[in-house]
């Protein structure tokens, strides 16, 4: 067995014993929330009115206690309120109808939108796609259960106690935005590390990614409804002191990382769908007329970074020519900029400049903060995540706190609504500096310390030969010098 | 006229004769049902209770248990009750809220996921998702024939009557089933059969398809809410039979069956989007906390059979590579396999253990099976549908006996929501049992006889040249003898 | 400088200058909605019963009532009923739940349908992509604006006043209709004209698209659901006009005016796209049965109109082959062409009719009709926009006209559900007709006007080389004499 071969052995491995454990877990610990268990129906005489008793509904307060801090204003109109007990049967039915879309939306941001628009490397785009989408499929079984869990330990601590892991809708999202900080770290890292080291990265990061949010949500009680602090900073720092501390000289200007004509077109599928469903990402968790505000502010930010990204990556170009890195990457910034400050009252004229600073942030950032970093602090971030989800994470932080300061029970009828546990602007804007603060510094250590152990490891780093490159993981694949994939004698794999 | 235009001008003429006896039947039969039609609004005095008399409200009343007992378990809240009639003005817009945004994701799944899934063939991209878009528009105008006429001599078999067909939110998803259906055939044969050939195997199996399906549903009372049996048992089966009576020699083996690099990334977009909306395909028909239940276990298995795909197949090659076939395909199988009993009480253990074996015998399928298959009774399946629809809804079949054999109303809180006339385990497993043999049977049978008559019909078959070749269907495409498409010369064909 | 960097800095300053106008602008004009803004809520003893108190209750009341014009049926249930003021706190939420949606289809028709479909031109697919971006979100700003002041001229016209632009979930909608105006224009001058030409045309599109809708929509009280007349009339004529008057003899028989294997499939994820959410565009301002009328219809519609541009595709060539752009464009003129009347009482088997008459007539444009104006008067036309947007919007209000002459209370229920202030059938069949004439002439005289303009500014108009070519206006692509892209010492930009 070669040296290769061991190593893709200890890839299957990881998976199939990683599997095993999900389901010991999940047969142990996981059951159906609320939403999804069967409800005991009494059929009455009257039928029009059907009284229904729910199964188990003292072991789920405690878990609707925590649910409701994650999300400070989250909590679904009365559906779990003792008053409606007679209204509850089809309320799993009406959460289902209008949180479902939305995560739809936000499931293929994951799945097609950063997917696709990792596919801009010429001869990576299988493994950018495939790898996105093993990550997200392995992140959302672990979420669970270290997210679980999580609420398990904090319901001890608060006193109280949590029997079960509980899916339902809530999980959906939970689980989509821990897959988001993951693949964000991805980028930084693209090509560079092999399948089974983003396993292991992935691994790690999900146990900080969860401690650093239940702590500045649950403890700090920062608001943060788009996740720009909580994903975004979270998930460009972890990678990008991951990819530092992996940092190897002959990833640099290797051939292959560049982009040709049609993995540029493939890639544009990504940005547009990410830049189409952003609007739910930031929204989803909110609720009523905050909901609205969160879509509105965030669809507005976005069209300004995309207007002005145009306009400052062609004052870049000497010859006034627009790069298309630019355009796939930075018309999104003003989705991450607005991501914290999105449900508050920031007037449209302020979500739109947040977009319109986010956009022009990012484009500098990726004609010169990038080289500049690589070239002086030997920081290589492949997809350019620190122009669009490190700073632009930093920006939505600052707008946040900016706009907790000037937050008051006047200006949002009810500011808990939208803040939690609200006391004053300025105690909140405490809170929100906190949690920015706290979520640099574990993203930073922890992808420092994750990339220390991945290098400790026996995982075989690729080769010089493999950067970048598809043939290193699979079959069928090959490249000629210039980059041209060879595929004249290749066959259907499916008939032999 | 040569041949070949010949064959062609049978296209045309088939198509239009099918449109225009569609028009006559849509104007002799087809109304708008209860949600379509307008509503006489009678204005009080007090505005903010308006009386709305139904227009022919008996004609619908045979109609509406007859869907129900298709969706044993999908009569929506309330909208047809008596008792409710003052409420009834916005029931239909509720009910489109609630199914639209599902039956828009199923929908995409129909016509960009299975019509870019089977663009992997480097030479035939054009043709796979043009034929997958023809073939997909002539069945929705079909099978709403089809279906209701099949209610009606099934309302006349009852004992009742039915006066028209009634077309609404429902119409929707039953026609993007038999549908998916169709398109699964197609992936068995692709490639193979001309466009003409096609749109006659379809014209059979959306017949054959209507009457199992309404054994199925209507007198066995078997559950399947995906329609992992009635869609993905049939329509692979069924496709498998076409392909083994058109079986040639003379399509084996030809240089252009096979992907390229860019081709793999196209089919990529089928996969993904597949991958997503997959919950949505299994839980659409489902209501309130079965749905949310269907969601969630679809989501699960899907995830678990996306991990085990990587893992087995890096394993089924000498040095631990992954095929790229195995991805495109074998991730999706959880879905398949969990789509009988995802709104049952499997618990999310079962529905990730189900993914995993799902995912599994998938890849050992394309890796193992497929070829043997081929090798040994002759058996040519271009996309693999035995590997992905066959034996992971045959193990969906399985799941759905066992998890009815321990159903019972304790679990349930009342059975008969997710297995309509439910007695009790036993009874409801061999209902199961008899619905997956007879949908076995039914299948099998079926394309053989279409595929004989096919065969003897005068449709000028392809040529060894036409097999997985766009340029027999499409004019300016043109492949070199390497399989590279040659377009130098190629004007836009829109400007002459 | 040379004159190409000139010309480029002018774009640059151009967007620059206009994010400055539009936030000054949003800052003094533009406020939350009801829908957005903060609720003041009063919490009682009795928690089961909120009352909630609207802000600015009476500075919107006259928005309403213009909203209501702007979609005679289109007012959500309940939502400003005074009655209800109670049960007003979760409206938001619950009409966020119905319309959100639905705007992401539309959303998705505008950024990947409309940008993917024009990806067709094998050397010009990241300027199709990315010019449809930055178009739309430069419009979406824009168009608030615009639309927002003509509401309050409107207001101050009909004596009332109007002290604010408010957006909210209508919004969206409004300003992507708007875009698809500006995106058909786009399509016939597609690869002639510069960056910052398009954005010229775009800028005094929106100002007479804007002027027609206010005037059939709110003076002339004309139905038009989907937009087929203010929309695809509107931005096909006025498109077509800009190009006449930009004609240049030199944009004709470049060899880059061609399409390629890989672009055509690229193309097809916007046909798809566009073909799948059309319903939802079509429906989105309905309300309850009107919706799922308008739903069924335009289904329908598509579906034959799919159907039968194959067949008479494949009765335009000799050899009975089909012709890959009508596949593109002509399978979507059912959705044009049914726009006016999908909500009207057409009959199922009537939308069939107009989906089959309006994909023939499309398909028979793309052979013959297209070839023979660019001939005869001279008018070229790239992407076929009268071919799918034109002629079909000329169907679609011929219907509307012929389906409004047969309108009455009997047949609706309440014809005001579906046609405003509805009188009798032929009052209205003239203001449909007026409305269709008067949009032409405008659309028209608009273009004519517009291109005029653009010809005289100095704006440095492409050149012979840099039509239908990526590398005028991005870095780093570059194309052979044979249209091949030349990526061999491409780098990724963002990494130097």
């Amino acid at each position: 067995m070669s040296n290769l071969a061991s190593h893709k052995r200890k890839f299957s491995v990881f998976l199939i014993v990683s599997e095993i454990l999900f389901l010991i877990a999940f047969a142990a610990l996981v059951r159906y929330d609320d939403d999804a268990a069967p409800k005991i129906v009494q059929h009455e005489a009257d039928n029009s009115a059907k009284v229904v008793v729910k199964q188990e509904p003292d072991t789920q307060k405690q878990e609707a206690d925590i649910s409701a801090d994650i999300n400070p204003a989250g909590d679904e109109p009365a559906a779990d309120d003792p008053q409606e007990e007679s209204q509850i049967e089809d309320s799993a039915g009406r959460k289902l109808n209008g949180l479902y879309p939305m995560f739809q939306d936000v499931h293929v941001m994951i799945f097609v939108g950063f997917g696709f628009l990792m596919m801009f490397l010429k001869n990576y785009g299988l493994s950018a796609v495939s790898y996105n989408f093993l990550l997200s499929a392995f992140v959302i079984q672990y979420a669970i259960i270290v997210g679980g869990i999580a609420k398990m330990v904090v319901a001890k601590i608060d006193g109280g106690s949590l029997s079960a892991i509980y899916i339902g809708v809530d999980t959906l999202f939970e689980s989509d935005f821990t897959c988001a900080a993951v693949l964000i770290s991805f980028g930084a890292v693209l090509g560079k590390l092999s399948a089974f080291e983003l396993l292991l990265m992935s691994t790690f990061e999900v146990l900080i990614f969860k401690i650093n949010e239940t702590i500045g949500v649950h403890y700090i009680k920062a608001a943060d409804m788009g996740g720009s602090m909580f994903v975004h900073v979270f998930g460009a720092y972890f990678g990008l002191a991951v990819s530092r501390v992996m940092n190897e000289m002959n990833h640099r200007n290797r051939p292959t990382e560049g982009s040709d004509y049609k993995s540029d077109m493939f890639s544009m599928i990504g940005t547009i769908f990410l830049w189409i469903y952003w609007p739910s990402f930031n929204s989803a968790l909110a609720t009523d007329e905050e909901r609205v505000r969160a879509v509105v502010n965030t669809y507005i930010a976005l069209c300004a970074s995309c207007v002005i990204t145009f306009a400052i990556s062609a004052m870049t170009e000497k010859d006034g020519k627009v790069t298309i890195a630019h355009v796939q990457n930075a018309t999104l910034a003003g989705g991450v900029a607005v991501g914290t400050s999105c449900n508050m009252m920031i007037h449209p004229a302020g979500a739109m400049f947040i977009g319109l600073a986010a956009g022009a942030l990012s484009t500098v950032g990726f004609a010169y903060i990038q080289g500049f970093l690589d070239r002086v602090i030997g920081l290589h971030d492949t997809c350019g995540v620190n122009n669009l989800h490190g700073m632009p994470g930093l920006l939505a932080g600052l707008s946040g706190i900016v706009a907790a300061a000037f937050a008051s029970d006047e200006s949002y009828g009810d500011a808990t609504r939208v803040f939690g546990d609200f006391k004053d602007g300025v105690d909140q804007a405490l809170r929100q500096t906190g949690a920015l603060l706290i979520t640099f510094a574990l993203a930073i250590t922890g992808g420092l310390l994750s990339g220390l152990i991945i290098r400790v490891l026996p995982t075989s780093s690729l080769t010089k030969q493999q950067y970048y490159n598809d043939s290193d993981f699979f079959t069928d694949v090959h490249f000629d010098d210039i980059g041209e994939s060879q595929s004249i004698n290749k066959q259907d794999e499916s008939n032999i």
